[in-house]
Formats: C-alpha cells, sequence, structure tokens
C-alpha cells in the first residue's frame, strides 16, 4: 500500500536533508509549542508534488478522496469550501448569464456570483414552521423558476441552458435538511444545466446507511465538501468533486488556481488525507458509534417538558428548539440557551438562532460530552415553561424587492443611514448572522418594514448581525 | 502584556470546554500525530474573534502586526500572498482600467488583472547579465510608461488616475534585488496612481540595518509580505498592510471576505502571530546572527574557481551562480547544481533556474546548514570548469507581442499544438518555470521563434515548464 501524505512528511521530517528553502521556521520550532505543525510544513520540495498540478502524491492523496465519494475527479481545497463554491460558480459561468441558487445560500456563492456578473435567479427553500428552520428545495419549485425564465424570454425548454449557466443548492443546511438531489439533478440535466451542490456539511455523508448518500452519488456535477466540518480534518480544508459532462476540467482547474494560495500548506493536505483514511477505515463504525450516542441522548432528552430536539435533520446535527417557551417571565430565546450552556455548563454550541441552538457531532465525540449536555438541558429545561407563541417572520419568509443587481449595488457609491430610516432603500452591504452566513439582505435589495424590524429584533437580543455598523446600514447612494 | 493567540489557544485547549462545533476532529487526534494541530484548531468560538470581521484577539494580533511595520492597518491572510495580492489588484480595479505591473510579476498579479479585466501596460525590469538575473524596476522607465499611455489617450498629466488604477512591483524579486520603492512612490503618488509591493519575499525587511526598509516605511500604498517565506510561520500565512489617502479600506475588506475562506485556521493565524512576536523580540538579533553565518560561508566559498555568490542580493538569497561553466565536457546548469547537491549532500535548494540555484535563508538557519552546504560547493567546484560562454537568450529579453487581451484569451476556446508549431499563434494558457511561477508568457501574448527555442531548451534542461502538457502547448482557436 502507498504511504499516506502524512507518513511521507513524517519520514522526510526524520530525514538529514537540510532546508534551504521555505518556510522560514525551516522546522525548528519544536521548543515554540508548534512543533509538529512546523516538523511537516515543507514546500513544494523535490517527491512532494505541486497542489496546482498534481503528477505524484498529491494525485494520488486526491484520487484516494475520489475513491472514497465515488467521484470521476476530486480536488484538495486549502482555501476551504469558499474556494471550492467561487471556482465551481466560475466554472460555470462562461455557459451562461443566470445563476439559478437557493435563497438560503452561504455567503460565498453570492460572492462568487458578483465576481461573475451573474444575473440571480432564486427558489425558495419550504419554511418548517415548527422550529424556524428553512427546509428543503424542491425539483417543483425549480422548474417553476427554470420556465419562468424561459417564459421572460421566449425561449423554447432546450435553450435553458443559453440562458441558465448552472444551479446551486445546500444540501444539507447548516441545520442538517437535505433536499433530494437526485431529483434535482435529473430535472437539472434534462434542461441541460448542471448542478453544484454546497454539500459543506456533509462529507460524512454516504459511508453509513443511517446518514443520506453523497450528492455525488446522487448525481450531483460539481459537489463541495467541508471535511473539517464533520470529519476529523483541520479547519479551512475541503474537497471539490467533478463528474459529467456538463463540467469543464480544465476551466475548473483554470479557477482553482486562482482562487487558492500558490503555496498550499502541506499540513492542511496531510490533514484532508488523515480525515479521508480514518473516513474510509473508520468511518462506518464510528457513525455507527455516534447514533447510538445520539439515540441515547435523545431517550434522555425526551423527559423535558419544553426543550425539544428537531427528528428532521441527520443525525450529525442537534437542533435543540426553545421555541414557544418562557423563563422568568421572558420569552426564551436560542441565544439565552446558548449563553447559559456555554457560561454555566462550559458546553460551547456551534451557533445561536432565534428559537434554537445548533450542536455539531461528529464521528469523533464522546459519551462524556453527549451526557454532560443531556444533563445540562434535563436541567435548564425544569426552569423555563411553555408560554403562547408569539408570530414570528422567519428569515425566508421575507422575500426583499431586488433593485439593482448585485455586482451593481456591491461596487456602486455607499451611505451610512440609522437602520430605522432605511425603508425602501438598497442595500450596499450583506447583511446576515454569523454563524451561519446566509444573507438576510444582498446588495441590490431593498429594504422594508419586515426586514427592519427582524434585524432589531436580532440586535436586541443579541446576536451578532454582520453588515450592521453601530444600528447603521450601508445603502446606495442616490443619484 | 496581552496574551499571544497561540497562548489564548492553549489555555483553551486546556479548559474542560467540550465542543459541539466545528472542527469535527473536536480536537482529539493526538494519537495519530497530529496533536498540537488539533489541539489548537478551533473556530470562531466565543472569545475568539472573527477574521472577517475583527473585534478583539484578532483585532490585536492584526495590531501587533501593524505596528511592527508601522502600518495603518494589517490584515492577516490565511490563503497565502496569493490572496493579498487578488484583494489589493481588485481593491483598486474600480478606480480605472489600466493597471502597469512589473513584466517579472507573479501569476497572482496576472490573475487579478483578469479577474477585473483590467488592461497591463508592462514595465521591464533591468536584466543582470553577469547572473542572468532580473534586476530592479526604475521610476524612470515607470514614468515613461504613464507618459506613454496618456499620450496615447491624448490626456494632460492629471488625468493619469483615470486612466491607470494602480502600478504593481515585486520588490525584493524571488532572487533578492530590491527596487526603490521610495522614489517609485513618490512619483506615482505625483500622478495620482496606488502602488502596490508584492513583498512577499521581503517579511523581515526593515529588522536590522543591514536589511533594506520595509516597503510600508518607504511610502508603498499597499504591501503584501509572505510571513512562511522568510520569517517563522507556516506556510500560506503573509500580511497585508494598507496604507494613504489613494487607498480604500472598505472595499479592500470586501474582497479579502471574498478571496480568504470562511472558516479560517487559527492554527495558521496563531503561526502569524508568533511569527511576528519572534520577529519583534529576537528578529533583530537573530538577522545579526545570520548576517555572520552569511559571511563566514562567502568567505570560505572564495576558494571555489568557477561556483559564485551573486554579491547583488539582500542578505536573506543565496544566488549560487553557475553560469560560464561545465562539467565533463557539458554545461553545467543550475538544474544540475540542484540534483547534485540533494541527491548527493542532502541539501535542499529552494529553486534551479538556467544558471543558478537559489537558497533561502532565514533567521532560523544554522552553521551546521551552512557548513554542510560550504563544503558541498568546495567539493563540487573542484569537478567543474570554465568554459567560453555561449548566448543565451534571457526570459525578460523577450518580449512577446500582445494580440488579444488577457482577459479574452484566457476565456477564448484552445486547441492544444506542437511547441515547435506554435510560432505566431496567441497562447490561451500561462507557461512558467515553478519555482517562481513568473510567466514567460501571458495568455493574450503570442509564441515567436526565440520563444519557442527558449522554453524547448528549459524543457530539455529538465526544468518544470507549467502550461505545456507533453510537449503541447494550448493556443487560442483561430475564428
Amino acid at each position: 500500500m502507498k504511504k499516506g501524505l502524512l507518513e511521507s512528511l513524517r519520514s522526510y521530517s526524520e530525514s538529514d536533508f537540510y532546508p534551504f528553502h521555505m518556510p522560514g521556521h525551516k522546522r525548528k520550532m519544536e521548543k515554540d509549542g508548534f512543533g509538529e505543525i512546523c516538523r511537516y510544513d515543507i514546500t513544494e520540495i523535490d517527491g512532494f508534488d505541486n497542489l496546482h498540478n498534481p503528477q505524484s502524491i498529491l494525485k494520488e492523496a486526491e484520487e484516494r478522496a475520489a475513491e472514497l465519494y465515488c467521484s470521476e475527479e476530486t480536488y484538495y481545497l486549502i482555501n476551504g469550501s469558499t474556494s471550492g463554491i467561487l471556482s465551481a460558480v466560475s466554472a460555470v459561468a462562461g455557459r451562461a448569464r443566470g445563476l439559478i441558487i437557493a435563497r438560503n445560500c452561504h455567503r460565498a456563492v453570492y460572492h462568487a456570483a458578483f465576481l461573475n456578473h451573474m444575473e440571480l435567479h432564486y427558489v425558495y427553500p419550504e419554511i418548517i414552521n415548527e422550529y424556524d428552520i428553512a427546509g428543503s428545495v424542491s425539483a417543483e419549485d425549480l422548474e417553476c423558476v427554470i420556465k419562468g425564465i424561459l417564459n421572460k424570454a421566449g425561449a423554447e425548454s432546450q435553450r435553458a441552458g443559453e440562458l441558465i449557466a448552472g444551479a446551486v443548492i445546500t444540501s444539507p443546511t447548516y441545520d442538517g435538511i437535505s433536499s433530494d438531489i437526485r431529483k434535482i439533478a435529473n430535472l437539472l440535466h434534462e434542461y441541460g444545466i448542471p448542478l453544484i451542490v454546497d454539500q459543506a456539511h456533509g462529507a460524512h455523508f454516504g459511508m453509513h446507511p443511517a446518514y443520506p448518500e453523497n450528492a455525488v452519488k446522487q448525481g450531483a456535477d460539481y459537489v463541495i465538501h467541508s471535511v473539517h466540518k464533520t470529519l476529523p480534518a483541520p479547519t479551512q480544508t475541503a474537497l471539490l468533486h467533478r463528474n459529467g459532462a456538463l463540467t469543464d476540467s480544465e476551466v475548473l482547474k483554470k479557477y482553482l488556481r486562482i482562487y487558492q494560495s500558490s503555496s498550499p500548506s502541506y499540513v492542511l493536505m496531510a490533514g484532508i488525507d488523515e480525515a479521508v483514511r480514518i473516513a474510509k477505515e473508520e468511518g462506518c463504525q464510528r457513525l455507527e458509534h455516534l447514533l447510538r450516542l445520539r439515540a441515547d441522548f435523545v431517550k434522555k432528552i425526551k423527559k423535558c417538558r419544553c426543550i425539544r430536539i428537531c427528528p428532521l435533520t441527520e443525525p450529525g446535527k442537534l437542533i435543540v428548539s426553545v421555541k414557544g417557551t418562557s423563563m422568568e417571565g421572558n420569552s426564551m430565546t436560542g441565544q439565552m440557551l446558548y449563553d447559559i450552556l456555554r457560561n454555566q455548563y462550559h458546553l460551547q454550541m456551534e451557533m445561536a438562532s432565534a428559537n434554537y441552538v445548533t450542536a455539531i457531532l461528529s464521528m469523533m465525540d464522546e459519551e462524556e460530552g453527549m451526557n454532560r449536555l443531556a444533563d445540562a438541558l434535563i436541567q435548564i429545561d425544569k426552569g423555563i415553561i411553555e408560554k403562547k407563541e408569539q408570530d414570528k417572520v422567519s428569515d425566508f419568509v421575507l422575500r426583499p424587492v431586488r433593485s439593482l443587481h448585485l455586482w451593481e449595488a456591491y461596487l456602486a457609491p455607499f451611505t451610512e443611514i440609522e437602520l430605522d430610516q432605511a425603508d425602501g432603500k438598497t442595500a450596499a452591504e450583506f447583511i446576515n448572522l454569523y454563524p451561519p452566513g446566509i444573507p438576510i439582505l444582498v446588495p441590490g435589495e431593498m429594504f422594508d418594514e419586515g426586514m427592519i424590524k427582524m434585524i432589531q429584533l436580532y440586535l436586541k437580543d443579541g446576536y451578532t448581525v454582520q453588515g450592521i455598523f453601530e444600528h447603521r446600514v450601508r445603502v446606495v447612494e442616490s443619484p
């Protein structure tokens, strides 16, 4: 069997080769607590290939990843899923000007559309009201959008590929909800449109029967997997898979070279290879173990009167809902639960939303953590009560009107005004909660009363709202 | 004194916080040899700020870096100098359509011009014939280019800023040759044009009187420093400095968010902070030590009859020249020297060029390595003799004619043809040696006989020429 990347780096670090090359730490940082990082950190010296034109050791590593996901071609990403999204969208941008995207896509998708001056068409995910989360995107809604574009252009369906460069869907979502990728891919392919699936949160899919299939196998053309999110890989690492006749390998490679450092980190790349190895060798049994941990956890939580776990997500996500509850006379929010878990129990959640917190579970989780979380929630649950639910406007029910194209608005001169004065003005900056980084408002879209009210609510409840500057927002200057 | 980033990560890793968040390794990879990397590898949890909107711990870290280089503003880059170059060029792209660049800029500069559809105007570095390396760029040549652009547009000099968005200079070059940045900055500022300096190889400048001043202090508007190249930081890390009234902080930040992962690695960021700390506390004395090592080395090498060290570089570079020598009846090449050093002496050089090899020295180098290199070179020198020098065409003497704009040619349909059939055809792909990644031919430029001969020579001598596919090249399809 061939050596993995990490093993090759280890052998090299133990050799007597003296480095008259980058990096400048010369692999001698042991005493400063950065030992292993620097020991394995080299540049493209002989025998270690080149990420931007892989021929040997990195080519083999990428092939191992391709094999794991049954992909025709797989590329290592060392600038995160971000760089995979930028590259995949740019790769289809030459096909046509339009791009269909699920409205709940990550900012990076909007950035890619901006860079390529593409015209955005939205498909909206369903809303799961019981938990206030965005659900799946349906093939039917997607077809409506395609037909709308064709109608507007007065074009026959065989011309769809001339108008629409591609479609981008996030599946699973940050909350763990998957769409029917197979059905969506089949539909799009009938129209000659390539499908890009941002599966950043589903790198573990397809490794165990209880989890959804991975999007490559389901027929998507470009698929992006963040290996650091749910597999044991270092932050900022990801994979991009390319498959099928609607894709272009050469154009894709062009953009991967552009959007990624010409000095890629071997430590990050070795981390990807390690994660792929662990997933291949132990993925199924580790996920089986996680399933058992989760089942035990959910069983315990059934004791709670108010706190609920959303049953609709893939098993790797825990959506802990406090919707319709109150504590000491105040409505309970996700942020409140998040703060209590962090401050009183030292349990660090991934994210707080209006009515829930999200925990990310991976194949590396242990019983101890799950037990601590269950005990904490049972304890917290005792202090909260059900309350008559107020109507709350959910993000994706709001469908702001667009007055300018994204690329026009994001490059336009802007002024800063008070948020409460913004009604009817065109946004010049993205506004989003972080995490997850899904835009509430996109440059070119107009503020309206509902939107302003919702942002004010988020600010009041202590969420991190990006794109707001001390209660002021950036709007496109009137000509 | 405030805690450094690494120290904060260490404290957190020793706490009892349980991670229900990314990354998926859950900081539990000790046994797999990836211990420290994962121990310090977190995501944007409370208390650890957000690189894309820094308010606390990362803001302070960036301020420490700004202080070291006396910069108004400094940004951490975790996608290498590449992302700094893309962001700085994109930030000026809104000012005008033209971009003046030194012809020996890194590919990333060309990529940035491509993304922004900018029209390139070249300024050529002088050629140092004695060593076949590119020298500095002069303010006089730059002014000629500016005047040429103005003349062609029939415009007065006060309109220069409407025609020229900025100028990009690499200083020092990959070979360690610096340009007079102060003079160039002054000239450009008279015309209202911002200066971007790719100082990737000069992150150690300004820390010791024997080294050149850093470009921020010399008046450049945007400066990019690869901290991993000459400071003790992990690969893929860099800094971007912004200064002065010709720059735009808001536009710059927009592009930094676009071109960099939304999941930046805390390990890489802590590595930058550590490098800044070491440079600040020990930089001067470590560079002093390196100077002594280098002086001893150069003294020893004086024994050599044929091998010469180029005295024109900054002290951190060793250009070991074998120009005009032969071994066993064959002309000696840089690649031959590189291979001997590697295979027989286990000394890994940074790069081989036609007539020399390059070694990168950093403040972490030790006497043992320098002695091994000196001894090896003295030994090798005994086996080579001087020879009557042949004329060789140097890269930058060739000035290919452009028939298409970069963005037209790089997006155009192409065909692959034999290299020897390419005379008069327009390149559809970059052609460059790697390292250093400086294009010999840029998409849109035409092949000519001299160019073809030179590429054939590189291939014959065993260099890595990117953009050649088994002796075939990509040319723009004739309409």
